[in-house]
């Protein structure tokens, strides 16, 4: 958010130089409340996207273009599982966002989110569930495909809330942010820009906020959304909480509540990209909702995971949001009002796609440094101090 | 920045409790490049607004209501100093900001901004520089009163550059925010948000950017600013940083270059206290310039100090800045894109009002709990790890 006058007088002023922490894997960060390490738990991924942690041990890794990877006994199996449905593979388009089912240890199921190719150049979010058996998804079955059109921002993330209940964000698909009012993200009669609750088998449930109304999507929970690359359930409350990546300058965090208009794109806090020019009407207006944090200048976000493990108990509550431009781990406490304070872990490590807690509660992330080749998962793990 | 239906919920969300840094000074604080302990200098202030040094190890503390306090020897000594001017010490009015001369030793000049008595309720911003002999002021005399009228909002932060110039910052005066480009911040025929430029006797430099303009002030620096309680210079780079308390979810941090405008009110990024209704008519216009960083929600920013100490040697080139509603101390790291990090630190120490680095590399911060009259002056002492 530097305009080029100051951008070389900048370049001087930075009188620290952030060295890539990748570089030295075995040194030790501190931070506010504990002291670690990062461990490359497997390398060689192209483009990873997301982590999911079976029961037996298993990792799955999801790569963009299209391929589900298996760590198993902390090493990349060769062989992709088989039976992951074809991907409109272009873009950000692909293979994304993997969670095994809360119970598959009994079910053996895993879902999936995916760019579905459409014909030609159209294609949209979808969500299928499969069984995984030997190392292969079967049964596959489509549970959700997102009435969508245009390029990119597909979301796509999944959260069970662990009652029966399956969320699944969708992004705005690009479509132009100054159609404001009439912007599709703003149009509850398509998928845009939402949240949406599901049953965990795809069927809508009757109470969700629109069911039965005119034009009204009835799987939609929230709406005016741009891209949420981000959602979790917080393991105490239960509460739903979502970041989306934003124009520049407007990454959000937001609390997610049924029914409500998250105002994308008639309010917000970004600009366009390289032209700084405006987007908005305006920061807020009545009956759209306000975030609890903005990043201002923008990380990117990507991933999301709210740590409720024993590895760091001085973080259990606290919000983790992978950064990608921003190459970095943003971690985030509330408080009674809302947000309390950002902390900013792991400067320079490369672009976070995705972070998950491990069930060793460690905390797994997924960087893709586009380039470089550098793409491990990686994890943090303790450092007594 | 959370709507009332989602406060309550939020509440209980909050798995940590938040515990109050003050209540255990002998804790020892992590961040991600130093350890920390955090020790009183001295308190039993009221309201104090600002710390300066002394090379002979006296602190200067300025107290709102209109006194100039000395710490000598680690203690507070009970009489001010005498012949500090009268202040309009009415809500946020009083004795503001107190800044040695670079060569105090050889010239023994203070200089103090505060709000000024016009007669009735009128005041107006103004620095004073003196003699101080033996604990008094002496010679005192005005070298700076801005053009400006209205309630609090007096700015007020001094800067020496250490080339011959003093930088001062004044506030909009709170005018209504919705004159936006008749409001008196966009008007450069008075001082409302600005950032001046004077020579360090109170001269104007000719080479000032609106000498000469008809219509201009020719202090004037830079324009369009909120409420710069926070103004420093870069101690490598010379570079002029400020920060401004915003409106809610609107605190900005600037590198400020001559004749720029900032935008207030016309562009920014907050919204009205309580209401949350809409203030700007976007977040960008050409001619206006973005902030490097923008705190959403709100720390209220208070103070600012760029390191460049040996005591914290991760921390050369970090910018400290308070906050107040935030009860935080924030630093951020730049690199040369810009703003490119943020670590909140001491989250809860209660309101920090200023930010200095002392003589000693330690770095010091003026507390100001109002309510619990817990007023110390702190400072942050390293801790190997």
């Amino acid at each position: 958010m530097v305009h080029s006058t100051s951008r070389t007088w900048l370049a001087a002023a930075a009188a620290l130089a952030l060295a890539s922490p990748l570089s030295a894997q075995s040194r030790v960060y501190g931070s506010a409340e504990h002291s670690f390490r990062v461990v490359t738990v497997a390398e060689g991924f192209e483009h990873p996207w997301a982590i999911g942690f079976l029961p037996d041990g298993d990792i799955l890794v999801t790569e963009r273009p299209g391929r589900l990877r298996i760590i198993r006994n902390g090493r990349l199996l060769a062989a992709p599982v088989e039976g992951v449905p074809a991907v409109f593979a272009v873009g950000q388009g692909g293979l994304l966002d993997v969670v095994p089912h809360p119970d598959f240890a009994s079910n053996r199921l895993v879902y999936l989110t995916y760019s579905k190719p459409l014909g030609g150049q159209e294609s949209t979010t979808a969500v299928i569930r499969g069984r995984l058996d030997n190392d292969r998804l079967t049964n596959v079955e489509e549970i959700f495909e997102a009435q969508s059109r245009g390029r990119g921002h597909y979301g796509s993330r999944l959260a069970f809330d662990g009652r029966g209940y399956l969320f699944v964000s969708v992004g705005e698909r690009m479509a132009a942010p100054s159609l404001l009012e009439a912007h599709p993200a703003q149009d509850f009669s398509n998928h845009h820009g939402t949240v949406n609750r599901l049953f965990e088998d795809g069927r809508v449930p009757p109470d969700n906020p629109f069911v039965g109304r005119e034009g009204y999507r009835p799987e939609i929970w929230s709406k005016g959304h741009r891209n949420p690359q981000s959602l979790a359930i917080h393991p105490v409350t239960g509460q739903l909480f979502e970041a989306e990546h934003g124009p520049q300058g407007g990454d959000e965090l937001n609390l997610i509540e049924p029914g409500k208009n998250y105002g994308w794109p008639v309010i917000g806090f970004g600009v366009n990209y390289g032209s700084g020019s405006r987007i908005h009407e305006g920061t807020a207006r009545d009956g759209m909702e306000q975030p609890l944090h903005v990043w201002v200048p923008s990380i990117a976000t990507s991933g999301m995971m709210i740590y409720g493990g024993d590895a760091f108990p001085g973080w259990k509550g606290s919000i983790f949001v992978g950064g990608m431009a921003g190459e970095q781990l943003a971690r985030i406490e509330l408080d009674d009002s809302g947000y309390a304070l950002e902390e900013t872990l792991l400067k320079g490590i490369g672009r976070v796609r995705d972070v998950r807690e491990g069930p060793d509660g460690f905390i797994y992330l997924a960087i893709d440094e586009q380039g470089t080749g550098l793409t491990p998962i990686v994890r943090l793990e303790p450092v007594a101090r």
